[in-house]
């Protein structure tokens, strides 16, 4: 595509998102944009979260795959209102297709929706959906070089999860270089470890959620970062 | 990118990558495309690869990445030839970008030649390098399920290495699942599993290689695989 072309279909989609985030905060719904490589743990971790708010709030997923409607499929066992978002060819969600996803999903009285985007650390970074937030799922064994390799991603995000803490003690991770790594691209650098395996972390997670819920000050989530 | 443009890029970058191949195969040089999601450990593998066949054949590495020289700087440090090739917001490597690349490494003289491809398991499928061979890096961490979504990477692969089998006790993976899954996208499924933390599996996948060096028969390569 050339450039001209490119900016043509980004904006198209920078208008749409714009409605969608509209639409969100008038309902008082906070959409978070869950960004990771394949295998980083996403659902994993969507699934820990269902579990740790199901009393409390009601969440919704939209779960973005090139080919399967998989994700969708272990969110609904697990409780969560899911619809799948088959992308086919293409590498990221867009705010066209969330559009779309919505028609079947009861969104409006949700108090979360997690857009589950498609497993990859360079496209879903250039694409706003009209969320409120957005998370990098990095995890403990992609390496402490991630945010160097594919630095947009992580500049546009809000909060890093590093996923499968569990793992920690059987690899060379060097955590301390990670977070130096996340500060040199992160505007304002912020991570929290979990493992959805053992539960540990995601109780942090969901009060760095609850802070930003129903538009309460956001300033509470400052406090629960791991940094 | 509509249709008809994307269909032209694509014949383009055919055009281009015939010609790599062309030329690979009249200097007797093995082209091989390594692609994998991020942190799967293609680098890792080549190190491994490296070290395992420096005394019999030459080897080069073109090492593609978003924004970093790391993975070049890394395979140097461990007596590779190695050239980066930066491709900025691409998210994969091209047969242009591989002809530009080649004009840093004395890759004439080279017996097998690895593509490190982007880290991401959707775009690198598309673009045809002018490799011999396609080999998919995917991490026992990144789960069962990842043939059957990122299908058309793995249908196009000659091979899948599976990584990081050190931390198979500390997994749920049900390798059985993971290869019917790779059955079922597959043409000629074939497997290999490696740690390059402990060398288990290295020996197989340069007996892999060495099947194909130099074109002799590639027949001896199918005893190898642990499918």
């Amino acid at each position: 595509m050339d450039g001209a072309a490119r900016e043509r279909m980004l904006a198209g989609n920078d208008r749409t998102a714009r409605r969608n985030r509209e639409e969100f905060r008038d309902r008082h719904v906070i959409a978070v944009n869950v960004m990771g490589a394949p295998g980083a743990g996403k659902t994993a971790v969507l699934e820990a979260t269902a579990r740790a708010m199901r009393d409390t709030v009601k969440i919704g997923v939209l779960a973005g795959d090139l080919a399967t409607d998989n994700d969708a499929e272990r969110l609904r066992s697990a409780g969560v209102r899911a619809e799948p978002i088959t992308t086919g060819a293409a590498c990221h969600l867009d705010a066209d297709m969330v559009r779309r996803g919505l028609a079947g999903l009861p969104w409006r009285d949700l108090n979360f929706l997690f857009l589950e985007n498609v497993g990859n650390l360079v496209c879903p970074a250039l694409y706003d959906l009209g969320q409120e937030f957005n998370v990098v799922v990095l995890s403990v064994t992609e390496g402490e070089d991630k945010p160097l390799k594919y630095p947009t991603i992580f500049q546009k995000s809000d909060l890093v999860l590093l996923t499968k803490t569990d793992l920690l003690p059987q690899l060379d991770l060097d955590v301390d270089l990670l977070r130096e790594n996340l500060k040199i691209v992160m505007p304002h650098p912020a991570i929290l470890a979990v493992s959805s395996k053992t539960g540990e972390g995601i109780d942090a997670w969901v009060h760095w959620l609850q802070g930003h819920d129903l538009h309460r000050s956001p300033a509470c989530a400052a406090t629960v970062t791991t940094w």
